[in-house]
């Protein structure tokens, strides 16, 4: 089947629900992809889709539902019966009900634990124990463990048997009697093994884990650089409580990429859907980092103040000062951009730097003298002044140079005092340019002109 | 282990080598991760480097050699003996050796062709004839086969025999006698299954696949939507050819992400690695929309400049120009940022434009109407002049208040007219906003005026 293919089945759905086949529609969703099922359930109204929830077997109901977006799951709770919502509850893969919780308001949450066996319960309290944004968070404790001793033909067995309420059993990890991580062995190893060899002999014993309160940005990265399935998450004393696997991870990267581009566009981030932001939140997010460049903008302000008798003498000056703050930011937003995400990724590292900046600093004389000859044609062209013009065209030179190297300079520089580059952000390094900018360019104005009424 | 425990180890690695102790350095090597491997030769001269690649065995080296950067690789091949360089390029994975082909240059590549036994060889050749960013470039043909008609035990059997060479063994694919994919079956349903159960009975008929020809995204969009390990991917003739696995899928996720800023900060986009982009390259990739942008500065220009009545009468109306158009270009990427991510991860549609207007209208006001109020205390208090502190408020307000509905409707509309939003380049945002603030600003200001001077 291809992506997107519930699209055209929608027609045959409605039909469905219009005419109350009832027995149709359940024929229907029960061959579905719970992924397709969401699809299928967002296009219905309300009411519609409270009744779709209805006609799902069990095991999948749970499954849909951990899919839904936050503020729809907490929409469709309210409309479930009390029984209905607990069944739902308990079906749930251990770490989507984190998620779950972590998304729900706290007084929501108190009355949902309630509902919950006190297994369930007791587990769901220690999972939302941990920091917000840890590996214990994103965790589940349904992985699968196995004993040094045991022979690969008893592991198959052990699998067998509690493998189908695992999150996965492709990684299997050996823990002591004392529930500390010993070894890990992957499905692949052990259906390769013979039957009668022992699990300690084919288990390898160099893990790569996680504690519970790293930042769940670790267990990213132990993912990622070991082409993992799964990492393991031990507690303060090394023993195993749960894994993360690699879907967690796939999600975990597109959160901390949004995160990312909102820092970059100097906005508060924020872990919660675009819709579910509250109208208040909303503008506090936002207006922080607005509020910080216009008082940043003061500076800009009195360097034109101070230099007030050059720009009354020629006024024409003035009409570049846009092209001139903007083209120093673009190209500093360029660079920035450039090293935050190479630095991201890994690709350089930050003790390079003497490379990196030798590297952008020709690239950025270079860009600075193809720009200058542009703008010196502009502004031949539209003033016929050829004094205004080469202070624009040499100020834009120096302008983008400048801007080139402190774009790259301010992110080396975070990395190097151990802050996170991405914090720099393309508004911040643009309002520091325009007032850099405006002094490069002033000065310039104000000797050249002095010099030629001299 | 944690991870970065290799810094660790970094001093005894340099002492064995000093003192020559090859045994030493296999064994400790021996025991290693790759990727691991790979930290620790970054760390070494490239003498040394060439050297510990000849102290690692054969089936480990081709996967050490497959996870260093491209620009190493062939520094890498240049140094190697010809025999070395042929054994490397049999044993390495065929989307590992696809990707290394796509980062060499073409002589290169076709002397390499030419060293690998005829079967390989077609099989290079198979995949790089598909499109760049295709699916089936970045397939591996590894994959998992079985027939239907095979009994569990008989899978598993089938998967013994050939699952070491596979990418993974976790999820097979069920093909009929025309290489036709009819099915699909995890090895978690085959373990779990009694063994005299048939394939065909076991197995999902509903596969989700990509072509060939689809472009990676949607291979990735498969893998992350459904949570799967891997996709298959089909022929024209819907015969399987190649599957595309999770961990593939992460470093494509990886790529898009640095396209994607990279086109925000209005940068012309490269799939090469920072250092390997050549000087001029590097100057034609930022330069074309640094023109672009200073070309769209005229209007500005053209704006002032006919204001300049207004603006040589009372000068001070300059000062407040950077913190004007600033303030309008950092509005206008922070929504446009929101937007854009919202609409890529899926969370909003762009058929709830409305909803979307409706809400950030309101957003934007309040934003105008605080800004402005912070925009008049501060020229207030820095000019004294009220009348020209009331211009540069109500000014400011309004620019804020337009530089957020345009900075999301521009993307709103890229995706209305099917074009990818992510294409709006936050620099190209702020100078539309530049020249809209602009004639906002001086037309006030000029209406203003002319009454208060009549």
């Amino acid at each position: 089947m291809e992506l997107q293919w519930t699209k055209i089945f929608l027609p045959e759905i409605k039909e469905l629900i219009e005419t109350k086949d009832f027995k149709g529609l359940r024929d229907f969703l029960r061959e579905r992809h719970p992924a397709d099922i969401v699809d299928i359930l967002r296009e219905l109204d309300p009411t519609e889709r409270v009744m779709g929830f209805r006609l799902l077997d069990k095991r999948k109901i749970s499954e849909v539902f951990a899919l839904v977006e936050p503020m729809e799951q907490e929409e469709l709770l309210k409309r479930f019966t009390e029984q209905h919502a607990k069944e739902i509850l308990v079906q749930m893969q251990p770490d989507d009900r984190t998620q779950l919780f972590d998304e729900l308001p706290a007084h929501v949450v108190e009355k949902l634990l309630k509902l919950l066996p006190p297994a369930e319960r007791k587990e769901a309290n220690e999972l939302l124990n941990y920091p917000h944004n840890s590996s214990g968070r994103i965790m589940t404790p349904e992985y699968v463990d196995l004993q040094m001793g045991m022979t690969v033909a008893e592991a198959l067995e052990h699998i067998r048997k509690t493998g189908p309420n695992r999150e996965t059993i492709y990684i299997c990890y050996i823990v002591d009697e004392t529930k500390k991580l010993r070894g890990v062995a992957s499905l692949k190893n052990i259906i390769l093994a013979s039957p009668d060899q022992f699990i300690k002999d084919i288990m390898n014993e160099n893990v790569f884990y996680v504690h519970t309160t790293d930042d769940q940005e670790k267990a990213v990265q132990v993912v990622q650089k070991y082409d993992i399935l799964a990492v393991p998450v031990v507690d303060n004393e090394d023993r195993l409580v749960g894994i993360v696997t690699v879907d967690d991870v796939l999600d975990v990267v597109q959160e901390e990429v949004t995160e990312d581009f909102q820092r970059m566009a100097g906005i508060h981030t924020t872990e919660e859907e675009y819709f579910r932001v509250g109208f208040s939140k909303r503008i506090i997010n936002r207006v922080s980092w607005l509020v910080i460049l216009v008082i940043a903008a003061t500076i800009s302000q009195t360097i034109l103040k101070s230099y007030s008798g050059v720009l009354s003498s020629v006024i024409a000056l003035a009409y570049f000062i846009p092209m001139l703050t903007g083209t120093g930011g673009n190209t500093g937003s360029q660079s920035s951009t450039l090293i935050i995400r190479a630095l991201a990724t890994g690709e350089i590292k930050s003790k390079e730097w003497w490379k990196i900046l030798l590297c952008e600093f020709k690239v950025g004389v270079s860009l600075g003298l193809i720009m200058g000859i542009i703008a010196f044609i502009i502004a031949a062209l539209s003033l016929g002044k050829i004094t205004v013009a080469a202070i624009v065209s040499v100020s834009l030179c120096i302008v983008v140079s400048v801007g080139n190297i402190v774009g790259l300079a301010i992110p080396l520089f975070f990395r190097f005092i151990k802050l996170d580059p991405a914090f720099v952000s393309a508004p911040l390094i643009a309002t520091l340019l325009d007032a850099t900018g405006l002094v490069i360019y002033f000065e310039i104005a104000r000797r050249t002109l002095s010099k030629s009424a001299s």
